[in-house]
């Protein structure tokens, strides 16, 4: 397996993105991510019960259609709290983009994020889409993966490649996050593409336990967004035999290498939090079951209280036994272990072993800074 | 009903606080309230599954003895997280007052406020007692309330009294709070003395409900402590006519009276929240129930997204979506209905209605500032 630190573009596919003027600063806005090929998509989603248009008409569309050729973006504004006008705003940029390139709305994908609860300005990216579509190049993923950003304060990107049957199949990922980080799924976007040839049950499949090792593991600020998206593309390029689901070597290397690619980015997000000084990984171990383990490191992970000591620097493993006491897992005060690592680090490890059985959890999350509060007293 | 915005003890009451350099900045750390007649106790302690000392030996007392003289406070360490040690220094602490006082070790209550995980200095304290004692007068509880502080900025204390059948009947209580305050029951302490005479259930009832509508509805930072105490103290010396439970106008006066001293501390401790220079009430309508509401209530109270825009007056109300829709109740988009007062305001209220039913809840809180970050990250 090889691992680059950039976004490559997998065989078959480009990307674009340009400034609509959604975003005041005129920075990159809108994105777009086409595939040649019609390509299979496994597709993750928040949920929050408030969903962001784009998300319900995703929906919709994946009930019926079963490949798809292009994702559209925007950034600025989530599209969401919206009613039904923003479900007619998110087709409206649907059609916009079919007509131009000729590709029926039914293998579009959408997806947004930024502000609640604003109308979309429906007018202004409609009139940005025919230079979005022009810029559309191999290339192009460096744009892109700029368009999709909000509070990001550096790309998300990872490629992966490896052989099947001496073919090469890359999964290629970015993604933008910073702030409402939760599982499960963060104010997150996430777009991933791969040559390979996969049945839809092996990629759907390899996605769900990929997103629950990663984006399901970590937490900025406890908040989980009505816009969290993470759409994979699959379009078979790389003329491989098509990966089955099981016990099989080659679903396994798939599965590695898309859990790599997810989990890599989702520690970027995590690294980029925002106001984020700190990251921390909470390993669990000694409880009953994956699920308690998960509950008592997130109650570590989501408390201002731990935080903020975190930030300090400020080694108070009282925070800790308050946070797993008050989570409610099975927890004995006698068997209760905890060891933090040097806090003057960059990364602090925090190990937490509650002693009533024999299974473990880890998130990553982040700490609670003055900086966090100055971004978010701020946006809008 | 009388209310003086100060603690005024009840016939037959005494109390004391004296400094014993558990606190490092000489202020009083150690407090005692005495009742002359034997008093019943109703209790309510923190559900977090790590409990301090003082709340384990409480508990085993609660289940044999009746009537209660004495409760020992000290602040500026938790003894909690502190093993059966923890559990052997809180009762040799009660034994030493039992001692000089010549009163019976299970009529004495304890609690403890302050840093988890260090062992209690009992040699310290217990030198301090003879001179606790000594300062028992009913003046003595302007040091008291003192003695219970930890980051506490002002005194949380209050008194009401009522008639029963032409007998003066009298509350007053004192609490400290400030961080680590979530339902249910907050890092907090509240100590509250009456002199009514009062059936066992009826005073068990009017304090469950009483802190089902205050402490249970206040949250700070979400962290539920490991120290939470209530502990409220009848001794009778009123005369009045004994409160029995159920539907008749006495139980109703002393459990209205009750309700409001508990809800007034509950507010105090909300406005003095770490770093806070917002109050915030929260009220959710249009819920399928009451726990639903309060779900939702709570959901957005212990969002640090939104609390940052509280404290930055930005009506970002996309963030009380979020954390509604993120909260898990049921909720109807089209139905949903937020108003938001004016931020500029120090009092800040939310009204929202989720459309699904005809329930409520109030939960208050503040904001979250850089102000908590530093307070928190320097705490120990």
């Amino acid at each position: 397996m090889r691992i680059y630190k950039k976004a490559l573009l997998p065989v078959y596919f480009k990307a674009s993105g340009v400034a609509s003027g959604v975003k005041k600063n005129g920075k990159p806005d809108l994105g777009l991510f086409y595939s040649h090929l019609p390509a299979k998509a496994a597709c993750l989603f928040t949920t929050n019960k408030i969903q962001a248009a784009p998300i319900r008409i995703n929906k919709s569309r994946l009930k019926k259609n079963k490949d798809y050729r292009l994702v559209i973006v925007n950034s600025g504004n989530a599209n969401c709290f919206t009613g039904s006008r923003g479900v007619k705003d998110a087709e409206a940029l649907v059609s916009e983009v079919s007509r131009v390139m000729k590709i029926s709305k039914e293998k579009i994908l959408a997806a947004s994020t930024g502000i609640i609860g604003r109308p979309l300005p429906v007018f202004k990216i409609k009139k940005a889409i025919p230079a979005l579509v022009r810029g559309l190049s191999e290339e192009g993923i460096e744009k892109a993966k700029k368009a999709i950003m909000t509070t990001d304060t550096f790309d998300k990107e990872i490629t992966v490649s490896f052989d099947v049957n001496g073919r090469e199949i890359s999964i290629c990922g970015v993604a933008k996050g910073a702030g409402m980080i939760a599982p499960d799924m963060a104010t997150m976007l996430c777009f991933i593409l791969t040559d390979a040839d996969i049945a839809q049950d092996a990629l759907d499949k390899a996605l769900k336990s990929s997103a629950d090792n990663s984006f399901n593991c970590i937490t900025v600020d406890g908040c989980m967004s009505t816009n969290d998206t993470v759409i994979l593309l699959a379009n078979g390029a790389a003329g491989n035999d098509p990966i089955r689901p099981g016990a099989n070597k080659h679903f396994a290397d798939f599965a590695g290498a898309l859990n790599l690619v997810c989990l890599e980015l989702a520690k970027m997000i995590v690294k980029d939090a925002e106001g984020a000084t700190k990251f921390i990984r909470i390993r669990v171990s000694g409880a009953g079951n994956f699920t308690e383990a998960k509950k008592a490191a997130l109650a570590i992970a989501n408390s201002s209280l731990f935080k903020t000591a975190v930030y300090g620097r400020n080694p108070n493993f009282g925070r800790i036994v308050q946070a797993v006491g008050a989570s409610g897992v099975d927890v004995k005060e006698e068997e209760l272990k905890i060891k933090v690592s040097p806090l003057n680090r960059k990364n602090v490890d925090i190990c937490v072993s509650v002693g009533t059985g024999k299974s473990g959890a880890v998130i990553y999350t982040s700490d609670l800074t003055p900086e966090y509060i100055r971004i978010n007293a701020e946006y809008t």
